[in-house]
């Protein structure tokens, strides 16, 4: 059943080959000082930054650098983003790059102008931007987060190893985003596996959470048939444009909000990954693709029903001659059997958590409602001992 | 696979039991002078009518009344409404109705303004809109169309007998819609069962097209597995809150451009429904429900992959010691069976329509090359015969 809800999504998406060029038709609606936000420098091997500058400079830009965004980018780089920003009092923020630089201009373009510490105010606190926000535009280069196309953005604090991802609002879309598949052809295999499993995750936290039957969960559905079949397509030939364009436009729309309406969602399976990743700075993806298993196997008795659907429909489990629980398990070992074949994490091990880790992670973990049962904080634990 | 495509879609969707107090967050936004367009007077009798002008006067507008809206809304009742608007120059069109009150609003907002014939300019020549435009909002009662999230516009000449449906882009997106499921509770069962079959039409159109893999035809299967499930709800228990839901929902989201991206479209069946209704005034998906099988058949051979991956994925159809050809046409009768479960028109016959009429009908249809096949004009005939 569909509830009620307001869905509106304002970002313009520029698809395809050579969509890059679609910046010189965007750049004109903003101011002349373009804060560059990249990551670790790839885009200066790979060409994109000098075709992304040239773009800027033709269009008369001043550009401001703002490299080095991690893969879990933190609060002093945040904090160091929002100086930046308030500094040169720029027009624009440009993220070219993957989640993380999605994610980071979106919490600097809500921070930068706070009065208060953004930390504690946007992020701990959760409240609405009430300050100038700085608009942000995305050029794509990593596939996953689908944050090219809503208002979240994930930071971590190392000092109270806290990472949360509130979601801005109208305000903080990006006015653009510039989607060019081939741009994702030179991300080494277990980024691009990564980010495979996270749009998955993403998802199962919107599938895998109530009984009711709504238009979504079918969308749903065909999101992740798309999803395996193009990922077997991607992993045997990375430059199969087909497959590397299904699954950019697969991520976005598990996660510009339209698969959520009229749903409950669960995202303990993020909650946990992203508590490991506090402690461990291990890739996201690889974070849910570890404790997924375990925890979906928990929640298999609570809601049956959607499991045994799961199994029949993505992964097209027969059911004759075998009981609900079979079929729905069957379900669960096929999708094991896939993230096999994409190589993706099955153990926290391989991620670098120890023993030790295991009760601090639990801690750092919070037990959200949304799941067919709400874990306690036993059962977090022995959910990370199964992972481990 | 996904080709180079923008996409944008403005409109702001509120959505779900008592929807329409939005408008009272909607109304400040636009100017005193509200054009109140519906059609035949239903909504005074569901008392929708009553609701509408109390939350107008509430928020202080001045309602320029515009009914009479007919269910293929003609020219001249397009001219009669620029002239309304122009006289009033009034600031907001609010459509409360179908997808023909939509698509007339939207009508009227490109031409009140416009120096030339409208019809010419926008419906015959398919110019872009550069004129001032009129903002549209609508309150949706029917479903089926998709008219309340797109920017298309179907009006008919009654005198040249031409039915098009240009789409005037960006400027002509309604700014918000307000869809209640409850508002259709009250349709007749054949009104609710024409925007059944023209959903699923509307989803054929850009399923039935190609052969590439692309995540748009994955999300149509979705999209047609939920229609067929909510159908039956419907047609059980009209007052059943979750199939109306998602019927509206699906409807929505069928012709809201999402689905053509990386596609092609074909259309050709609605080209010969639109002729036909052009000759009859017969009900928009009753005209497409009845061309459907037979143009389909013949298009089978031409694209039978898809036929068959249509039978297998929305009408489960098991293809286990099957020619590829048997199943596909065991897709095609399990449709045939459904829309005789909805009661929708199977033959021409049913709507008006003469022998005398055929080749009329023929000539005024359009031939598309989007398909899997381009008809010529015998065959388009022949397909009018066929659907007798």
């Amino acid at each position: 059943m569909l509830g009620n809800f307001v869905y509106y999504n304002p970002t313009v998406l520029y698809f395809g080959r050579g969509a890059l060029s679609a910046l010189a038709l965007e750049l004109p609606n903003y101011g002349p000082k373009v804060q560059l936000i990249y990551g670790g420098g790839s885009i200066k091997k790979n060409g994109i930054y000098d075709q992304v500058t040239a773009l800027l400079r033709e269009t008369g830009k001043e550009i401001v650098e703002d490299p080095g965004v991690m893969p879990n980018p933190t609060t002093d780089k945040l904090y160091e983003g929002c100086r930046i920003a308030r500094a040169h009092n720029v027009d624009l923020l440009l993220a070219v790059g993957g989640g993380s630089c999605c994610d980071y201009a979106k919490g600097v373009a809500v921070s930068a102008w706070c009065e208060e510490d953004p930390w504690e105010k946007y992020y701990v606190r959760r409240e609405p931007p009430d300050n100038r926000v700085i608009p942000v535009g995305c050029v794509l280069t990593m596939v996953g987060t689908g944050s090219e196309m809503n208002s979240g953005s994930v930071i971590t604090n190392p000092v109270t190893k806290r990472k949360v991802g509130p979601e801005f609002g109208e305000a903080a879309y990006p006015k653009f985003s510039i989607l060019d598949p081939v741009f994702t052809y030179s991300l080494p295999k277990y980024q691009m596996t990564a980010g495979i499993f996270d749009i998955m995750s993403h998802i199962l936290e919107q599938y895998l959470t109530d009984l009711d039957d709504c238009t979504s969960d079918y969308i749903m559905e065909g999101l992740m048939r798309s999803l395996i079949h193009s990922s077997r397509a991607a992993i045997r030939d990375p430059y199969d444009y087909q497959a590397r364009s299904n699954l950019m436009w697969t991520a976005t729309w598990a996660l510009n909000t339209l698969v959520e309406k009229g749903k409950t969602t669960d995202w303990m399976v993020h909650k946990l990954g992203q508590s490991v990743s506090a402690f461990t700075d291990a890739t996201h993806g690889m974070t849910l693709s570890a404790v997924s298993l375990p925890y979906y196997r928990r929640m298999l008795p609570h809601g049956l029903p959607r499991f045994k659907r799961f199994a029949e429909v993505v992964w097209e489990v027969r059911p004759e001659g075998k009981t609900d629980e079979a079929v729905a398990l069957a379900g669960l070992a096929a999708m094991e059997a896939w993230m096999k074949e994409l190589g993706v994490a099955l153990h926290l091990r391989e991620l670098g958590v120890t023993e030790e880790m295991i009760e601090g992670i639990a801690d750092g973990a919070t037990i959200l409602k949304g799941g067919y049962k709400v874990l306690t904080r036993q059962e977090v634990s022995e959910i990370l001992r199964e992972s481990m």
